[in-house]
């Protein structure tokens, strides 16, 4: 009779060794997984970020493939170190898991992590596994400046072009399929299961002298408001100029819901959003705004057309 | 009336901006917390170690202060780094928690871990905050070899002695204590609740040319089973030459129980245990042992006495 392999039944210790072998190492790597620490070169300053993704809060089982999971895992971490316009080295996890999950779940989810690494250019060095009663990842990233300096979300100056590159509204409107058990359209599907992350595209920013940047994991206008903030001047987005992609549009016609809500509030996605002197934006980058001189608006907020937005700005998660 | 604040009245974000607000920053640190990333100059090689805390796994809210359970996910982790003979520069933590956690319980852990971060000479220089069903803690330490190579697992040559410093076995008899509703010996459940690291002994074990090096997390036989199989040879510990801590003894008395199979086997303790070449064993630390030629054991196992250990060699921590 087939049986499954359970976490309780494979232990902890054989796991983690299954899991880290065979492993690809950058050559920054001088010692991989299966000691106290890892070691590895870094260029100039490290620069670290750390994300936690829980079971039913940040992905559903029932949604995701193990291999989604562990490649969002991977993306949405990487993300924040391309938003310091820095170069993603390594990274660590942190998995707890419940005894009874398949063990061929935690191999096909490390699959996963191992693959967008890959993707990344990253190098997964080590990590921790331990029983939990959900499954829980906690992923850490590692990070080099490699001779430019880091780009902050407080520098941000009057007279900036705003602009993002990457997704938006994407995986919020994944997310309204999937709790209404629809598969389609895919691209939207696929984006909540795991964003498609424009790796590279922070480094791009940083070498064309962005002044603020931030991965937009809370959505649109909530990240963006965290620029304005830091960086105490306002900011207007004009909706004109955002691309509505269309499979968002194609998911609001279906559901009757505004898309340009999951453009401006949706999360998740984790484009880039950044600042940058008018005529600096570089290629591929989409301008959507601009930063406002306290004169014209004195109050660091986010404006939408130059109106106030009334409806939701930023994205918690769906609840259970 | 008095109300208990939780963490879903608080919310995720103001949470992280209260407790990362004020902490102090290294020297080495450009860009604390608030950012995508922190960021921060290493002097040599980066290593980095990740271990993750779950709440009834490896810790008891009834057993155990918020500031002990922050102050040992600080404490397990910087272990790993010492265990590497490197030093300790930054570390981020990823925390979820149920949301009917008190706040104020958050803010205690916070304060436990900036404490033992300051004991530990390291940057709490970021973090994630999310829900979830029990508490689950990750943390990431960033060290730097500074001058030195890193101290691995796999350099133990025969003839070597065996050494160790901190505490034995005093973690293992805590939770025994704890177990049967104890409060005292004192030395043995703060043990448990949080262990006291031999901070800065990892770099002098490097220093004086430890050959090999690890942190004891699953008991004494268990890790030094790592060193002998990464390295080759056989590890035989000589017991008369142990030092069994008082409460040790005490907590054996009282209980009936063998307190060498605390000694041994029990883990948490986070000792180090280093070889070195005979005569080279520094200040403060006390040798067990040796590494055995292969032609007197050709086994890469670890001998007690000569002998095989036939009882529990390692630690799997309590089960709920």
């Amino acid at each position: 009779m087939a049986t499954t392999t359970t976490m309780s039944e494979v232990g902890e210790f054989p796991l983690i060794s299954s899991i880290v072998k065979d492993l690809p190492m950058g050559r920054a790597v001088t010692l991989g997984p299966g000691d106290d620490g890892a070691v590895f070169q870094v260029d100039g300053s490290v620069v670290v970020s750390t994300d936690v993704l829980v079971e039913e809060v940040h992905f559903r089982r029932r949604w995701s493939t193990p291999t989604d999971v562990g490649r969002k895992a991977v993306a949405v971490n990487v993300s924040d170190i391309e938003a310091m316009g820095a170069v993603p080295v390594a990274l660590v996890v942190g998995f707890s898991a419940p005894g009874d999950l398949p063990a061929s779940w935690a191999r096909e989810f490390m699959a996963g992590m191992a693959g967008e690494a890959e993707k990344a250019g990253v190098s997964l060095v080590g990590g921790d596994t331990t029983a939990g009663p959900v499954i829980t990842i906690a992923v850490s990233v590692i990070g080099q400046t490699a001779g430019l300096a880091p780009v902050r979300r407080d520098g941000a100056v009057p007279g900036d072009e705003v602009a993002v590159i990457g997704q938006l509204g994407l995986a919020a409107a994944g997310l309204v399929l999937l709790g209404r058990g629809f598969r389609s359209p895919r691209a939207a599907v696929s984006a909540q299961r795991c964003p498609e992350v424009p790796y590279g595209q922070g480094r791009v920013a940083a070498q064309a002298g962005a002044h603020a940047m931030i991965d937009i994991s809370d959505g649109l206008l909530a990240d963006l408001g965290h620029i304005a903030e830091q960086s105490g001047f306002a900011i207007d987005v004009t909706t004109s100029a955002l691309d509505i992609a269309e499979p968002v549009r194609t998911v609001g016609m279906a559901t009757g819901m505004d898309p340009l809500t999951w453009v401006l509030a949706g999360g998740e996605d984790h484009a880039l959003a950044a600042t940058f002197s008018p005529g600096g934006v570089p290629d591929g980058w989409r301008v959507i705004g601009r930063v406002l001189p306290p004169d014209e608006v004195a109050d660091p907020t986010v404006l939408v057309d130059g109106q106030p937005w009334e409806r939701e700005r930023g994205w918690t998660h769906f609840h259970s």
